[in-house]
């Protein structure tokens, strides 16, 4: 193998595949990236068995070849290399190392074979569909802070794609839950997608996801199969397994016909929680929401540190209510509200809540209340 | 004690205050900010029984009085205030209480009592000077990279500040050194520190002052006994307890007579062995300096990740020498170089090495080879 490649392309493929690599590794191989220089292009693949990157960059390709090295190390290296140096990878088949030079500087790195690198089998995708980016974003990023971290609830670990019956027709829809509070998050159903299984798509492959959509005006088709889902743009391929589990129930948690309803903005709710809580210790962040006509008294007990309230002017012709949350949950939720308003409906102080953007219909949360 | 304070006033004073006091207290009260009001101020002060720091801002008294109240808390809830706004402190002696009120937030926080609050006794102090704060800043700023953190030579855990007889007379001088690397700042001596007894100021200390020193035009009042130093602007004063040991002679281990010159350009030379030092694991950062007539190439061989080397253009026309050092320390020390070239002066590849910023005296450092 023998390639020249603009380093600011190859800075740009390797950050990509690089961040599914863990820093430690059992399996030595698992710290590689295979690098394959072909035709007009290098392609890079890393993996941790579980996801799989295969990326591309324009390079000019002198001699065809494969070989694998660290893969931290010749990100870090790329990244040191000054902007707009013409960077030379040579597979070296003498001493088994991959030769890096750029202007002055020379690296030579440890190889391990192209062959003992794990290379994901490829799947038959009985489900395939193309969405916008900015469509998929929004479906996995507004969900994302309800997946669950514990990992007794592996099934709890993911956010959970699949197509429904929404209040507009059929839906694609990404739902996360940790038990506490839940994200339901709805677009429309794509071309092809009415046959998707429903998936459990893990935490690490929504964040890794997210670096694939920042283009706004590109296309992600996106297949999937009962164990695998596939994210693919033109230049790279983002192929998970799926959490092997079945997601509960969401429909049940999810309140119909909680019937007093709160409309307050959303930043202003959001930074008073912030502020009152900050006399709470760490642990027990229960915020206190006191709601009278058209008057919020947000309040915090902490007996040992001190206590805080604020009152807040809100839209509210219900019954008086006093009901008790976990402040971060509130504080989080007030974050994924795009509009200026947040809607909340509660029923009574041991029910769970739900809360909307506007009348929006295609994001809902709902948060547990805690005892206060 | 009742007092109104405009929130950026208060946030100001309290983040230099609370920065002093440790997160984890095993002493209740030192978790606590002293709130003093009187006259048009409010006076606070934080201590952690080994630094002291006292801090005003200026404020409307309606009531005189003292209290105090946990620092870090105090100081995220008027973080979290809205900007311009106006901020009242009420001592509830009823309830024990400290209240601040701000718009429609409202806190009450849990007290200890002003009594029970540690003030550092006052010292005689038989040294007094003035001094710019940027001449200061740079006598610590330049020394504190090579302070040590073992704690075992705890005489080595600060920067030691005495008065000397330097290259160009009398001198104001800070050294620091961890037995591997040293750094020897120099500034003229100010009026009154001929009388200046050698104190080891600890690293925090160091620290904590460089948030005084933010002004350029500030004069900062020194004052220096046998066992404390206190800095003082007209709004902050910050005492400190000094490290009771003695600091080594340093002046034997600086060479003076290293035949070996090489001038090189300081940013170039730190991000080319940045870059070689990439393929080194994190333990053993050995770089090898390979000189030769006006030419330096620095290397790194690590026989399980790789190797690396890159030439740099260099002024030197002594013998030829190979010589290794920490990768680490040769960036810090490059890094401190404030004019473009950094001249070192070497003798064989076991002996110290001495590295200037130009021909400047006033900024000498001394570094430790490495075998390689």
């Amino acid at each position: 193998m023998k390639v020249s490649i603009e380093r600011g392309d190859l800075l740009k493929a390797l950050g990509r595949a690089q961040s599914v690599v863990e820093r430690r590794n059992t399996i030595p191989i698992l710290a590689n990236v295979l690098i394959e220089a072909d035709g007009d292009a290098i392609h890079l693949r890393a993996t941790d068995l579980d996801i799989e990157v295969l990326d591309k960059a324009p390079a000019m390709v002198e001699r065809a070849g494969a070989t694998t090295v660290a893969a931290h190390t010749l990100h870090e290296i790329v990244k040191k290399l000054p902007d707009g140096a013409t960077v030379s990878l040579i597979a070296n088949a003498e001493t088994g190392r991959l030769e890096v030079h750029a202007g002055r500087s020379n690296f030579s790195l440890a190889t391990l074979p192209r062959d003992d690198f794990p290379v994901m089998g490829t799947a038959d995708y009985p489900c395939n569909f193309s969405i916008k980016a900015p469509v998929l974003r929004r479906l996995f990023d507004k969900a994302k802070f309800a997946v669950s971290t514990e990992e007794t609830r592996y099934y709890l670990n993911g956010v959970y794609m699949h197509a429904a019956d929404g209040p507009n027709g059929a839906t694609l829809r990404c739902v996360a839950t940790d038990g506490h509070r839940l994200a339901r998050i709805d677009a429309d159903l794509p071309d092809g997608a009415d046959t998707l299984p429903g998936v459990i798509v893990p935490r690490k492959t929504v964040g890794e996801l997210g670096k694939l959509l920042s283009d706004d005006d590109m296309i992600i088709a996106v297949s999937v199969s009962e164990t695998k889902v596939r994210f693919a743009t033109p230049d790279i391929t983002l192929t998970s397994k799926v959490i092997d589990g079945t997601f509960p129930d969401y429909t049940r948690v999810i309140p119909k016909d909680n019937p007093n309803r709160l409309e307050v903005d959303a930043k202003e709710f959001a930074s008073a929680v912030d502020r009152v809580s900050t006399v709470s210790s760490e642990r027990s962040r229960a915020v206190k929401m006191a709601l009278d006509e058209d008057r919020l008294i947000l309040s915090v007990n902490a007996p040992d540190m001190g206590a805080a309230d604020e009152e807040i002017a809100v839209a509210y012709d219900a019954d008086r209510l006093e009901i008790g949350f976990n402040a971060k949950y509130l504080i989080e939720i007030a974050g994924q509200v795009d509009r200026e308003n947040a809607v909340f409906h509660f029923n009574t102080s041991g029910d769970p809540t739900l809360v909307r953007e506007g009348d929006d219909e295609s994001a809902i949360y709902v948060v547990m209340p805690m005892r206060v």
